[in-house]
């Protein structure tokens, strides 16, 4: 963690002191000014360099959110809500200084309704925490994004993962949300029925602003009934052409796979490295079945057929869980085991999404990129969404292997727009992809800017993400 | 359809006099101002009075919107989109008078992508004429409103339908939309990729918006595979309480059925005469199953336990075509059966929706109140999302009929709304259901209020919908 200030953006300093001496008065030791404080809120798993917030709030309910916003809001000054810390795009950042809302202490799970298959957690629950408590429920959240991300943060970057071919993203599974506003008014956005054409989707709207539009103080999200049945397997293919392939019969076929992923080469060989194990060093997939005995053994064997066809190898899977969850720890496990090729390099992880009948031109593509600019990289994927990361090692001391990386992430980002994909499919806009948010939208994102103005007109609200204002 | 014209708004007659020379020098006869083609233009399914618009103008491609929108937004005259007339609260009514735009010459099919199990089409498309065309593909599209709405008109209300259970409704089935904005500018919210982080959920902003923030000019959708089986069948129970317990554990244990609908005992007593029938008249599940030939018996098999489990009589399923066509013909036709009932009568169609768990409560409650108070009502749902529609036959004619009916409406929204349910689960606002919208959401409504000033700040797209404005 770099104990350095990067903040660039312009600073409203009286009002800063302003809202640090009213905070302190009202909060007392649960505000904290302290430089690791600051730092530790403004460090993500990220390139981008740190900008540290002028103060830290561990916020322990709404009151607090309200509060804590209403006094930003009188004195203009930036807050900025944060879970974990494990955004990838500067999400946290705070180029204008101001304060952070801490929301570890925030972390309640106020409701499961079992019947109708929900609950409702405060922002700062996270992931495992919140499957850890539903475990004897038989009912789990499905959304990971690998992280052990807060749910908070998960919506506000309308995250999705291993499981979203399944089960769709966090805009699929997030049913209503309360959340501060501006003006330090909570507001709720729907009741708890499972479907509403009751108005605007402000749900919708709140996930993915990434804090820019309100504050999330709850979110009530679906739930799933735990599989009777798991099954995970590991196919290898001769191409990622031919693995792609077998992503796309997979799904037209409406095989409902619950997980599809693939790793290049060179990410097989890190896992191989890092996690023990001896897979054939081609481009694989990883998949899971939730469902039967009699489902998943179908599922299964459709997948083995459509693998065949498509010039896979055997498709090897097991019911049994220790070696399912080896499996899928290998899996979870990518992002270490490309570090580990390179331990005191940085690491950019960006990704993209295109539609999935483009996911083999785009990953060859790419590689042939990564390979004639000399870049280190490993490339994982979800695959059933046309999804996939490219996690880059490079020296971030030397400015050339800087440049080198920002090219490429431009190009990797122009090949996805133009076979009609998306600049990010998961990892959100935050600082690092503002740029290409205007290449995919457009004039789309004046029309964002208008509903954020309109609604926090004096961008208080984790302000320099995103676009930029005015 | 009644020739009077019941509008009450405000009226620019200036700027609409204006418009309507501009419009018939730009469109000649494509822009008509007859009352015949007006009074069709506020026609809809609906109890509540027509508001004819001044004119009416046949676009036949984005560009004639655009025109359209432009010069409406020069002279502050409303512009309102027009798609089959199947909406049922008023959502094409022109209280303030202004111009109609019919889609109904916007219905091409832009492009399918077989692979991405997508395609775009213009707004006039109806679900029924995509389906026809994408017969030799393969797929199809799976959201079902009963009527035979056009995609415009259905995105910009979020229907959902029968096959909501399985597939979604509007809102996980649109991938992007294009739009003319009230500047007459036109924007796409997103590209081609089955997910994105990118920015504020545009899609999701306009879809179910009424029309009131932007006028959809293309929609990209997500199709399904035709499902390789399809089986159908019908399951009677002594009482509402035992159909919707059957359909709880059905979710719960995610059974992936495709349909589940429940009929009231008035309900099957109105099918049973209307289509020739001999159903028991008793509480009564409508089911269908998608899959193969192996999962479609799994699923009616678990289907048939968790019926006997709750009481109901025997799981009678079908994979003939033929008698399967015959089955979800009579559930199409529950509305005309229904009317049928009382023929003189006028019909009001409402509906809302409830947790799954609280459903029986609602529909028991609500056929109690029903029979407490003398009316003449057929309830049909789909009980999977826990939404119900009551279709009441009243005497339109008669102030204390119509009030009766209205007390009604207001008494079934706030049970539902007691039971942290939802207005509406699938018609929408429109001018109907106003007043509900703020009992259930309260200050949201404040916020959709600031979005629309801010994106449409002389309230010319649809006004007099959703909300009432200053």
């Amino acid at each position: 963690m770099a104990l350095e200030d990067a903040r660039v953006g312009r600073r409203n300093e009286a009002g800063i002191a302003a809202v640090i001496g009213i905070l302190k008065q009202a909060f007392g030791e649960r505000f904290q000014t302290g430089v690791a404080y600051r730092a530790q809120h403004a460090h993500t798993t990220t390139y981008i360099p740190a900008q540290f917030p002028d103060g830290v709030l561990f916020v322990e309910g709404a009151d607090d959110v309200k509060a804590a916003v209403r006094t930003c809001a009188e004195h203009k000054v930036p807050v900025i809500a944060f879970g974990t810390g494990s955004s990838l795009e500067g999400q946290v950042n705070a180029p204008n200084g101001g304060i952070s809302l801490d929301f570890s202490r925030m972390n309640r799970i106020l409701e499961v309704n079992a019947e109708d298959l929900d609950c409702t957690v405060e922002p700062g629950v996270t992931r495992e925490q919140l499957n850890t408590y539903l475990r004897d429920t038989g009912l789990f959240f499905p959304i990971d994004p690998g992280a052990n991300a807060s749910i908070g943060g998960m919506a506000s970057t309308r995250a999705s993962g291993t499981n979203a071919v399944r089960y769709g993203t966090m805009k699929e599974n997030v049913l209503a949300v309360t959340a501060v506003t501006a003006k330090g008014e909570e507001i709720r956005t729907a009741r708890r029925a499972r479907k509403s054409s009751a108005g605007y989707d402000l749900t919708r709207l709140l996930v993915g602003a990434e804090g820019t539009l309100g504050i999330l103080t709850s979110i009530t999200l679906k739930l799933q009934g735990i599989p009777q049945k798991i099954v995970g397997g590991v196919c290898g293919f001769p191409s990622v052409k031919a693995a792609c392939d077998a992503v796309i019969m997979t799904i037209q076929m409406g095989v409902p796979v619950a997980r599809i992923e693939i790793l290049d080469a060179a990410q097989i060989k890190a896992c191989n490295n890092y996690s023990g194990l001896s897979y054939d060093e081609r481009p694989t997939l990883f998949l899971e079945f939730h469902g039967s005995d009699e489902t998943v053994a179908l599922q299964s064997a459709q997948f083995g057929e459509i693998a065949a066809e498509c010039g896979g190898g055997e498709f090897l899977w097991t019911a049994n869980a220790e070696e399912r969850t080896k499996l899928w720890k290998a899996r979870h496990d990518a992002y270490w085991a490309s570090r580990a090729l390179a331990p005191t390099l940085a690491a950019l992880s960006t990704d993209v999404c295109v539609p999935i009948s483009r996911l083999a031109d785009c990953v060859s593509e790419t590689q042939a990129d990564l390979e004639a600019h000399g870049l280190l990289a490993t490339i994982v994927g979800h695959a059933g969404d046309g999804n996939f990361h490219v996690l880059l090692l490079f020296d971030d001391t030397a400015a050339d292997s800087v440049a080198g990386i920002e090219a490429f992430v431009s190009r990797l980002t122009a090949r996805a727009l133009a076979m009609d994909g998306t600049c990010t499919g998961e990892h959100g806009i935050g600082q690092g992809k503002i740029g290409f948010l205007e290449q995919e939208l457009g004039g789309a994102v004046d029309l964002m800017r208008q509903l954020k103005a309109s609604l926090d007109p004096d961008n208080i609200l984790n302000p320099g993400k995103i676009f930029r204002m005015g």
